[in-house]
């Protein structure tokens, strides 16, 4: 068992930095860091859905730009693996700090500030977006300074080694990228936390043409570090922080994610009696949320055995997995707990720990390994439409939900590419009042091209191998909820017959009626109607 | 030089069979294979961009439908890397023996098929395809055999070696999946041909979980063998065939080319200049066309020296290209030269053969590969629109062209990634009638988070790091014709303004509207317009 250790005394922090000659950069008043960090700046941070994340120094500069009034006068182009807290990013957005903010998030003000155009926002594939930020293509507008370094990174970590290296925490994101494209570094200690050294496995990318095979063949190898070197002329200051991950708990199971994950289930035995899948499956993928949480629960209760798991995000269910026997190892690049699932964890570190490891985005998400290891995609989408585009990002065509994340790279990559929702959601006005299944998606981030089973509770549509004709008719019958098939078997009946005449039916569309789901919602509220 | 090798005589096929024991194996009458041909069977044949594909046997075939009235009664599920010919693939489509063909085509009496709901057909990412063949994806619905196997692989080949190995001729595509999946093989030998031995690197493909890293990190690196293996008691006969590839010559250069193609050399100096590109550029894909061709030309008349190719088709473009001593070196999946430039190569085939190689469809397209590389991917779409989403097959939404081919896996992947299109094509009515960049793309099938660059011969839109509102402002700017501009600027602003308002205004649209290009074109003969 590791030792959680105690808080609030000077001592912590040197105990985690085993290289003496760093002890002279750690300071304890974050608020000495502020001069450092100008208007339009170019900052990356770690963190990766919403651990792992900076903390001090973020709310160090909120609280200066609050005080001094400076709201839209000091704003920052943030760069993050992913998603962080409330109280960092949230309040920069609220606080008129975030300029622009790249390539996924999942905060409510953040959210806003995108929506309402204040804050400069686009999502990118997760590995691809690591990648393109060291060849400067992030960085190409940068007034000031060099064209291909972030201006400032700030990370937090819970060891650094006698050879001055980082042992990041409970994720990676792009850390490693941001510690070879930054210009300065600050990093915070989070001593309320164990060291996580030996949970890593760390790759420096080295660009095109120089880039080499990742020998990886298993989600247990090992092909990087365990801790990452930095230029110690980099590190403007150490500082300490005590504050915790600001987790929530995992999106309960209900009576809809339950069916999805029943057909799953299912449709994974027939795939192996029919020789096409191991027996213990191939590496699963899973999103987050309440249906990706039934999976997980499907999949322990299930006569599956030994089940590997490669993915983005390792949640609390996943405890309950490796407890059972069943799950073998995980691969992710965070460790997304609630509080208690991290007291789970830190309460028998040693037995979880040699099970897991976390890594790179730019790793856990290369389409090089999801194709190699033959991963299975779970994903939930905003919607799908009757040939099987489908919509990851923007409702109603405009608005953004949270960013692409991972789901293009695991969807495009993987072995058995599968999406999962409910086949309606509410409307002020109807229970049913937006379909899942459309005629055409208001928004299309991944294509027919990416995707072989589409669920909801209604049914499963194994798609593979069909043309789109075949597809649509299949998820109307096997996906849309009843309210909305006659709707949508209609629309293709008649876009069929009207496409045939003109010779042009590969995919029938009438594109003057195809969005008239969306018009109809914003119009009575609700997707369904009588009429075409 | 090579020796283009004598016709006629009986000699030229047993030359070409180094192994003694296969000799039994050849039949002179290809009639004699049509017993075992049914309705129904799932069927693979050699061919990529119409080249190497099986020539006597699917014209015996077609022979035999046409003779005995069989149209309609003796069909069947094809399978191929890409396209072929028009005697062959043409021929059975014009005879309705086609059931189903997958997943790529440029053929019109195949394309008329399609579009009329005669041939169900589903275009897929060309190195996914390939692997999801060998998993059965493809052959899930099989009536009768076993469901993970073709009934039949038609392959050409121009030697069999002493092991009693596959030599293929100018294309690989998929002839090696389809020899390790195939129940029964028909070996055509082109004795018309030299042998191609030494041109390939044929890689056999082990299905996850015993998928290995793929050991390339330069173009001319070799992976697989020169020959493919074949269990001998699969081969049904051995056929001489001397029918050449029916290919045409290259599209010329044109004005319009031209202009997208000084506009490339131009960006990519400045991005040499910038330190982000190697001064010999990194490997390139390019297309096939007018505007492939001519940014091939500007290429060879820029000054950049010691270029690689790294692509799925090499053409008579490049020949001039190696001449002039600038391509270093090209691996492809195949070789599309002209009658004139196959010529050209069998006269000079020690000169070229060495500065070239072919690989299956599932390495040239490899996302692994492409992204370990760094490739920079040149296509021409259909359309795009002003977010930068991409429509590559289906024209007006509904009608297919030519399928997506290897699009999606170059964009998808490559370090740079490029589409370039005329920014109008005429109609009957209007010599600007059809706008590239639209509001809405009517199909998509690359999505906004896929493309850094977009190039129209008014100009070259550099999109990377922009959110959506920016892009399409750049797009518009750089990409859109004159006519079309404030059209397109006025559906922004418009949907922007709305948008703002609902705090819905990430990528702001009007789906009322969206669409209205297309509906106006129908209507109207054009899709520009005076009043949204």
């Amino acid at each position: 068992m590791h030792k959680v250790v105690e808080h609030g005394t000077k001592s912590l922090i040197t105990s985690r930095i085993k290289r003496p000659s760093l002890l002279s950069k750690v300071i304890t008043d974050p608020n000495h860091l502020i001069p450092y960090f100008q208007n339009g700046q170019y900052i990356g941070w770690s963190g990766f859905a919403g651990t792992n994340y900076p903390k001090v120094t973020p709310i160090a500069l909120a609280d200066h730009v609050e005080k001094n009034s400076l709201q839209s006068k000091l704003k920052f182009n943030l760069f993050v693996g992913a998603s962080t807290g409330p109280e960092t990013e949230g309040r920069w957005a609220a606080l008129d700090m975030i300029e622009r903010r790249y390539p996924h998030q999942s905060d409510s003000s953040v959210r806003k500030g995108i929506n309402t155009g204040n804050i400069k926002f686009a999502d990118e594939h997760l590995s691809i977006y690591a990648n393109d930020l060291l060849y400067g293509y992030y960085t190409l507008k940068k007034e000031k300074g060099d064209k291909r370094k972030l201006d400032i990174a700030i990370i937090e970590a819970t060891e650094i080694t006698e050879e001055g290296y980082i042992i990041p925490g409970a994720s990676v994101g792009i850390t490693p990228e941001i510690l070879q494209m930054a210009d300065k570094v600050i990093i915070e200690i989070n001593t309320s936390l164990p060291s996580f050294k030996g949970v890593h496995d760390l790759v420096k990318h080295d660009p095109p043409p120089f880039t080499k095979p990742y020998q990886l063949t298993r989600v247990d190898d090992r092909i990087g570090v365990e801790a990452f070197p930095i230029d110690p002329e980099k590190i403007l200051a150490i500082v300490e922080s005590q504050l915790p991950d600001n987790t929530s708990d995992p999106a309960p199971e209900d009576e809809k994610s339950n069916a999805i994950a029943h057909h799953i289930v299912e449709f994974f035995k027939a795939e192996i009696e029919a020789g096409r899948m191991p027996k213990n499956l191939h590496p699963i993928q899973s999103g987050i949320g309440s249906i990706a949480n039934a999976v997980i629960g499907g999949l322990s209760r299930g006569p599956f055995e030994n089940i590997n798991v490669w993915t983005e995000v390792i949640q609390d269910t996943f405890l309950d997995f490796f407890d059972n026997g069943k799950l073998n190892f995980a691969s992710a690049t965070s460790l997304r707990f609630s509080p208690s699932g991290f007291n789970r964890l830190f309460n028998n570190w040693d037995n979880y720990v040699n099970k897991m490891v976390l890594r790179n985005q730019a790793i856990s998400n290369s389409a090089e390994l999801i194709r190699r290891l033959g991963v299975i995609a779970l994903n939930t989408p905003v919607e799908f439409d009757i040939y099987g585009h489908i919509n990851s990002t923007c409702v109603d065509g405009s608005k953004m939900l949270n960013g692409i994340g991972g789901s293009g790279e695991f969807l495009r990559n993987s072995k058995l590419s599968i999406v999962h929702a409910p086949s309606t959601r509410p409307t002020k006005s109807d229970p049913h009042g937006i379909s899942t299944v459309v005629p055409f998606a208001s928004h299309i981030d991944h294509s027919e091209h990416d995707v072989d089973i589409y669920v909801t509770e209604q049914g499963l549509a194994d798609v593979r191998g069909l043309d789109p004709i075949e597809r649509a008719k299949v998820i109307i019958e096997k996906c849309a909820h009843p309210i909305y098939k006659p709707i949508l078997k209609e629309y293709l009946e008649t876009s069929t017959q009207i496409c045939l005449k003109k010779g042009a039916a590969h995919e029938p569309h009438q594109l003057d009626k195809a969005f008239k789901f969306y018009t109809n919602l914003v119009e009575k509220g609700t997707m369904r109607f009588d009429k075409w």
